[in-house]
């Protein structure tokens, strides 16, 4: 892990989630302490981030083998949420220790549903910040599915005053 | 059940949910055969719909005691589809027999969060249809927690053609 760059690195080393504080750590989607959560993990992968997630079957939509679009925007707002996180401390150029990441609320999320996500495989989440501007930042996420864009989510984040 | 008026009502009888065809009742949110999912259940209250629900303690946000921004959205999105399909039901007049209820996917759903719901306290949704232009049916929907409104959500729900 690359600590003097501020980011948790795409190398198999510690996640974005992995760095929230643990009092803050209990997210049903992303938090690392919520045993029954679905625990995903955000990396950086350039300028953009990636998530790879793959859902239990039974998170089917009205159909069986469609993927439930409630989980689709948990994950994007999991996601969206741990990349205003990172871009934020990137942006502060603070050095991020476990537990130093800032904590970023959702003000607001949008999801459009392009196309039926296929239920048992894995889905791949991709991050891009929009703007930061203070303390708000704006992310667009867009969920994959065997390299197909089914889903994509813009989110406005605000970062908590500690 | 009065079956006469094509709706289900508020009275302890049948949901919106109850008359999905058994091929589309799988939704991880509102399916009646999904056995791992939340089975919430919608009805109508007048012009609105309503839906009351009460999440294990476990669909915590980052900290234990606020509830998961992806539930809520989760809820929203379940809530909106079922009182759009109810909705066009009773626009077109149709008997509504189980497995007679129009069918609906979401096209987009945004969420405006702007109050921390708490954890373990009954939720109530309530859905307000805007708009029914042919297959497309727009729907607001709010989420609240011991009386407040905790979250706002609107919802492009398209009707899939059979």
């Amino acid at each position: 892990m690359n600590r003097d760059t501020a980011i948790p690195q795409s190398d198999g080393s510690d996640a974005f989630q992995d760095y929230y504080l643990e009092e803050y750590a209990h997210c049903y989607g992303c938090g690392r302490l919520n045993e029954y959560g679905l625990k995903i993990k955000s990396y950086w992968d350039g300028d953009e981030s990636i998530c790879h997630f793959l859902p239990k079957e039974y998170y089917s939509g009205g159909m069986k083998n469609i993927l439930y679009g409630g989980l689709i925007a948990s994950l994007i707002d999991c996601h969206g949420a741990g990349t205003a996180a990172a871009a934020k401390a990137r942006e502060m150029k603070i050095k991020i220790e476990p537990g130093a990441m800032p904590r970023f609320v959702t003000a607001s999320l949008k999801v459009d549903y392009l196309a039926p996500a296929p239920v048992g495989v894995e889905l791949e989440l991709r991050g891009a910040v929009k703007e930061i501007k203070g303390r708000k930042v704006t992310v667009g996420v867009t969920l994959s599915a065997k390299k197909k864009i089914c889903a994509k989510g813009e989110l406005i984040m605000v970062q908590v005053r500690e």
